[in-house]
């Protein structure tokens, strides 16, 4: 199943399924869709909507350097366990938005990435446990901004801006998204960032055990898995899509300030 | 006005305001409270009722090293823009309620804050401005967990972990909280910080304009406005109490996990 979240054009928020008409993608909050090819009054072709992010997190748990080829594109060593940082919910938007850069900074990069949504409260998660929390996985860009990035401790400024944390388009199950999944980041169709599930340093489960030792996670809650390399700047008008396989694209215009 | 959100003996959650019974610290949920002595429906002893958290934060932006006492005491030097982290929903709790430290740590510190709580929806906010949105004053103990703080990049394991965050026991209104107001910290009855609001380096509308101009902050977020020399570890049994001139004091047992 892929679930999303949407706006009809009465202004209505709905929540329904991801599903296609005549081949393109649709949303409908059918019971039962018909299907390709069909029309129903619950069905939706996507420019009749607006996408609204899929979850509402109460906090966005984020991984830094968890592919071995980003670590090394930063100059890092492979950390001994996961580097965690926090989005804050202003942060987050949804597919198709406009994303404006923050005011001033030389340097906004996208980060390709795949984000988990947890389904049920959970603390102290074992590893071995750690699938029953998922309700499934969805795409996020980890925006962010180096200058002040390379001047904070806490990376406040530099991940939890306004729009930081584009997420959508849809929560897709588990059982959609392969053990190798691609990950993919294309700005202006040309593609800058391309792995694989596979490259995880620490994989979701060992990410789960690790938060939850320390963290309360809520259904909603997000807990983003980290980049591959070939981050790089966004600039103003860039289209930027991030591409998980078996979930779908989010794609969002961006902006100055 | 000092307001409360309290769960009466009946387990309904209530909203009022901070009063007195014969002298002692009392709740009411009456419109027109009677006051000292007096006793309806609405007002309850606090030992009647569970003190509530004063407001639901999407978020709490933390101000590192703002008095100029703690940052000689950490070694610092004074930072020529605050310094910024992030506590999330899952580190709040009310006071008179029980933490429980971080399992195998071995130094958890208080540090006594005073806490601003928003009032409305806003974004670049002017310093001149700030006032405007400013809901009214709480005390925040900012647990910090000094093994992991010591570790990692991002202060989460450090600073977000449940229980973090003990905020309350209400919030007062600005008129009520004095330019000169002392914060103080006791553990077990023993003072073990003091100091004053006019030592705080960044002041309360310059925190305000800086944050904003990254974060749209929601009605009921808390800006926590660091914390003056005199941190120190806490045990298991301890009693910690927050005291800001004006406010009141917010008080937490402490347990070992």
């Amino acid at each position: 199943m892929k679930r999303v979240r949407f706006r009809d054009d009465a202004g209505n928020v709905r929540g329904g399924r991801w599903t296609t008409i005549d081949g393109d993608p649709a949303v409908t909050s059918a019971a039962d869709p018909v299907g390709d090819g069909s029309f129903d009054d619950d069905t939706y072709r996507l420019d009749e909507v607006e996408v609204l992010p899929p979850s509402h997190p109460t906090k966005i748990v984020c991984v830094g350097l968890n592919y071995r080829d980003h670590a090394a594109e930063q100059g890092k060593s492979v950390p001994d366990r996961p580097m965690l940082f926090l989005k804050t919910p202003n942060t987050i938007r949804g597919h198709g938005a406009t994303v404006t850069l923050p005011k001033g900074k030389s340097r906004v990069d996208h980060e390709a990435e795949l984000a988990v949504v947890i389904g049920q409260r959970c603390r102290n998660v074992d590893r071995e446990n750690a699938e029953d929390v998922i309700a499934g996985f969805t795409c996020m860009n980890d925006l962010s901004n180096r200058d002040d990035q390379q001047r904070e401790q806490n990376w406040v400024r530099a991940k939890a801006f306004d729009g930081a944390a584009p997420l959508g388009p849809l929560i897709a199950t588990p059982d959609h998204v392969p053990r190798d999944a691609t990950v993919e980041c294309r700005v202006n169709g040309e593609l800058r960032q391309q792995s694989s599930r596979e490259e995880f340093i620490f994989s979701i489960p060992e990410l789960i055990e690790e938060i939850t030792a320390y963290m309360t996670l809520e259904p909603g809650d997000v807990i983003s898995t980290g980049t591959p390399a070939g981050v790089g700047p966004l600039e103003d008008g860039d289209r930027v899509e991030i591409t998980v396989e078996g979930i779908g694209t989010l794609a969002n215009d961006v902006e100055s300030a």
